[in-house]
């Protein structure tokens, strides 16, 4: 085993020096799961930030199919890297806190060894001989180079797209070895529109008269123009409609570099050309056929059931992000891991992140207030220590479109007696997560809050605690019957839609259900309406009619109703009148402005 | 001119024989847009049906980038048609009723000149000396087959996608050569992405070293590789993601024919194959990179100003249809061409279908139930004359889920006497068109209506009436200010979440503004709640709490402070007791179930 300072050699023909890099060699034969092997493996990779003395600060980031071991700068002289906008000093990966190891993958052209590497049998590069990889070989491969490095735990595995199938392996293959799992824009498993245009792309390569079966590297050029529209397609598919429209609608007619004939015609022919021919210098056609298959193999099934399965002797709590214009990798990929991962019972916090930049948004500044931020909140949190509240935040209501609070929330002292210590709870609308984690402190576990406001949600993990961008109005289908002993939907069913969904699914998924409602049928409001012939306001109700978010009215004696008629059993229902700050005790539907149920079916 | 049974001919290389076909030559030489000509022109057209004597049934039907002349079948041993869904006896385009006519557009290779035809002067194909030609020329060209044909009006223009791009090029072109214009899943011009799409393509077929620069057709063989390269990526563009999935999820590892060494490994590779191979068949490249390139240059602007100025003198009615997952010509370009059309006033009818089929949608059966039936209404009504109200419709108060009314619409008889006849209405919320119906016949005009449900639409086109779908929560921005003399909102502001905005908007587009809605004052209401102390219901709100199609709650005092908050004039209040049937004269907020303002800024 070797371990030097990487430089360009013939190894690795298309790849421009990578100054920071090292190198380890990993002598064979290395067996590889679809059957082939290999008689030694060089890889290469960078480093950033000192592992600390206990050695839990290691991140490990996967890079995705065209990056590398440079996922940032080591200094002001040196160029930028892939992921320049998350990792440095300060930075949500903060070089700073953490040790930072990006590795190049196996099957690339960028030091780690590919089929442009030098088949030590042969003496001659492997091109079509290299053989067939998977996630899982990528892997491994890097598992060898933690052990080399002496790291027996990571604190976090982090990745996209494709880095984000390696974070998958990571935790089926190796599921006590990391804190922490991190997987961003990515899925299961490919979509069928992706692997139709990955199928294409690689067919482009494989037609091109100058591709000669994979030999390609004595000849004096390569299948340059397959790659080319392999990396055209694909650099499509990276991209939204919206972030193309902006970049190229203006000046559509209008050339942006003197290309030829007919593209010239437009400004995202010129573009695309452009692109194209930049990835041909740096990139190997073998490389980009090993891993877009690699990738398109990648697979943890097709159901709910099946992918759970496969993740279930995880031990990371999960950070999973999905961006919103993301067509490639689509939000609702994401969704299905996190699905198969509740229904083990694993910690998932989950983000779908509003953005307009598609499935490159992971790369981008343009979001990073959330995503940046939101991975930031959950790396501060793992190794279980005890973390600050967040400053900004404390004291603070949250500000969730279906809080209908401005004050102090009454209801969650009631709710926090209701609930017995060492119980798990979902708490549906659970905001910037008040109640979560004063229930947190008491000790109730697992603790789980569904929210759809992204700041909020960013709140939630700065206090520890596991939260799942959703609607509500969606329902709850992604949790399993009786999967909690209680579910909280506190001050939040008066501004849902399908009020008979969600208090049906709040039933099926837990044992005990808390509900809590502004009273319709309080006496100021009665007064309101009934003397003065308005739409009623008051403490509680403090929107106008035409702007609350709240769109369902109802008093106490509607919701006992309501429950009669579906067979829901109302364990316990408490009155308060909140101006008070006290518990009614009679003519509660007259005398309350807010209620408490507990209900089970 | 001569005019001939087509025949399969050395200028069709890549086509096989269509039966049915006509063929007629024009004598040039041809100008060209671009400014190329061509000595003569030849086209290829099947017509369906019978021009009957008043000349007045003839439909032309515009095909899209790989279709030709053949439609449908013309009899049953006959290969069915790229259209036969919406095509023949009894069909949404009915052959016993209408003639129609399909004609193979210039470029192309079924017939008509195209790149692979025989050059006159040379003897030799045109190859890559067949000039640039536009979507105005393929227009140009089939105006003359118009003319050949003796057709000097005809009943309506019918294409999609690149086939509603002739569409409109006729509307430009000739806006008094047809009454009905219905383009479909089309585009004042292509996405940047699906221009991103089609360069691909194109590149790939010119870098195919056996593109010979176009001139292949001597050669053993044509850029195939290419050829099929485009064809998959565009097979791709023009499914959903959703059918590609219902498709290829299921069998993922099961190839579907035995076909080369990797896309062996997934049916959708063996499919995309497929497909490939089939096309190149059939396809001549050369008219594929000069088809492409035609629908490219089309272009109407990018402004709603820039879009409404060219389409200014159509004096044609307009019936436009996108599809929901179409993301190749999504919807929103569509509405570009709707809003373009209302910016000066032209008539038009606009549904986006709810579809899973992408693109293609418009070609399969699985959303004809309301594509066709939409069309089939709207070319009912073309031409002017007295359409029998819809059978199955009469009488029955309109499905909209904004409608709280299962009896009589009392307000309808005010509304009604409020409107002077002759001034034109926009219905917002227009359900079946019960309201613009009685307007209609009273000769109101112009009038449109607004409504989400499909069905509605459909039922509106059935009565002749021009409407929109559309959300009434996303604005009215389409239209312009003081666009109509009067605006109705009838009985669905309580259903409306942003109330502020769509009263702004109403009072912004109408000189006078129609609200009815039920009044929450009401003294059944205030009984309910301020006696028995539950949310309120009656005759109007007949809803329940928890299903209630309303979200607003309000009362007339309520709405005249609304009013008198923002300086809105009151004009007129009409306050009505519905089950009584009469006006409400005295302590109208306590004793009306329904109000009716007339407002105006």
């Amino acid at each position: 085993m070797s371990d030097e300072f990487f430089n360009s050699s013939d190894s690795v023909r298309t790849s421009a020096p990578l100054k920071h890099a090292r190198q380890v060699r990993f002598e064979g034969p290395v067996r590889l799961r679809e059957g082939g092997e290999l008689p030694e493996i060089d890889v290469t990779y960078e480093t950033y930030g000192e592992l600390n003395s206990k050695e839990d600060n290691a991140i490990l980031i996967c890079h995705a199919i065209s990056g590398d071991s440079h996922c940032a700068a080591h200094d002001p002289d040196d160029d930028p890297g892939w992921w320049e906008v998350a990792v440095g000093p300060g930075k949500p990966i903060d070089t700073d806190r953490y040790f930072v190891i990006c590795p190049n993958i196996l099957g690339g052209c960028r030091g780690t060894t590919g089929p442009n590497s030098i088949n030590p049998e042969t003496g001659r590069p492997y091109g079509a001989d290299f053989p067939t990889i998977t996630i899982d070989d990528i892997v491994e491969v890097h598992r060898m180079l933690m052990d080399h490095l002496g790291i027996e735990k990571l604190l976090a595995v982090v990745g996209g797209s494709m880095g984000g199938h390696q974070v998958l392996s990571w935790a089926i293959r190796y599921p006590d070895r990391a804190v922490g799992a991190i997987p961003l824009a990515t899925s299961p498993r490919v979509t069928s529109q992706a692997l139709a245009f990955d199928i294409v792309g690689r067919n482009a390569i494989l037609e091109d008269p100058n591709f000669h079966g994979g030999q390609y590297y004595a000849a004096s050029s390569g299948p340059t123009t397959g790659l080319a529209i392999a990396r055209m397609i694909g650099h499509i598919t990276y991209l939204s409609r919206e972030a193309m429209a902006r970049n190229f609608e203006a000046d559509r007619y209008q050339p942006r570099s003197g290309s030829t004939d007919f593209e010239s015609r437009f400004s995202i022919g010129t573009y695309l050309g452009y692109q194209g021919e930049k990835f041909v210098e740096r990139f190997d056609a073998n490389s980009y056929i090993t891993l877009t298959k690699a990738m398109d193999l990648f697979d943890l099934g097709t159901t709910r059931q099946a992918v759970a399965e496969r993740l279930s002797a995880s031990q990371a709590r999960w950070l999973i992000m999905s961006f919103s214009s993301d067509w490639l990798f689509p939000p609702e990929q994401s969704e299905q891991l996190v699905d198969a991962l509740l229904a083990t019972d694993k910690r998932v916090t989950y983000s779908e992140v509003e953005s307009s930049c598609g499935h490159d948004a992971f790369l981008l500044p343009d979001d990073l207030d959330r995503y940046g931020e939101l991975m930031k909140a959950f790396l501060a949190n793992l190794n279980g220590k005890k973390t600050a509240e967040p400053q900004e935040e404390v004291g603070r209501p949250h500000a969730s479109p279906t809080s209908i609070f401005h004050t102090q929330r009454l209801d969650y002292d009631h709710i926090l007696e209701l609930i017995p210590p060492a119980t798990s709870v979902l708490d549906l609308g659970c905001g910037g997560g008040e109640l979560l984690s004063l229930l947190k402190r008491r000790g109730n576990s697992p603790l789980v809050g569904v929210e759809l406001d992204e700041r909020a949600i960013i709140t939630c993990a700065r206090r520890g605690l596991d939260v799942l961008r959703s609607d509500l109005n969606t329902g709850l289908d992604r949790f399993s019957n009786s999967q909690f002993d209680f579910v909280v939907l506190s001050h939040t069913l008066q501004a849902v839609r399908d009020v008979e969904r969600i208090v049906e699914d709040m039933l099926r998924v837990g044992r005990r259900c808390i509900v809590s409602f502004p009273n319709f049928g309080y006496r100021r409001h009665r007064e309101m309406l009934g003397r003065d012939g308005r739409a009623p306001e008051s403490g509680l109700l403090h929107y106008k009619w035409y702007n609350s978010p709240n769109i369902r009215f109802f008093s106490i004696v509607d919701f006992d109703e309501f429950c009669a008629e579906r067979e829901i059993e109302v364990h316990q229902r408490i009155a308060l009148d909140t101006q008070a700050g006290a518990e009614v005790r009679e003519d509660e539907n007259l005398n309350a402005d807010m209620a408490i149920f507990v209900l089970s079916r």
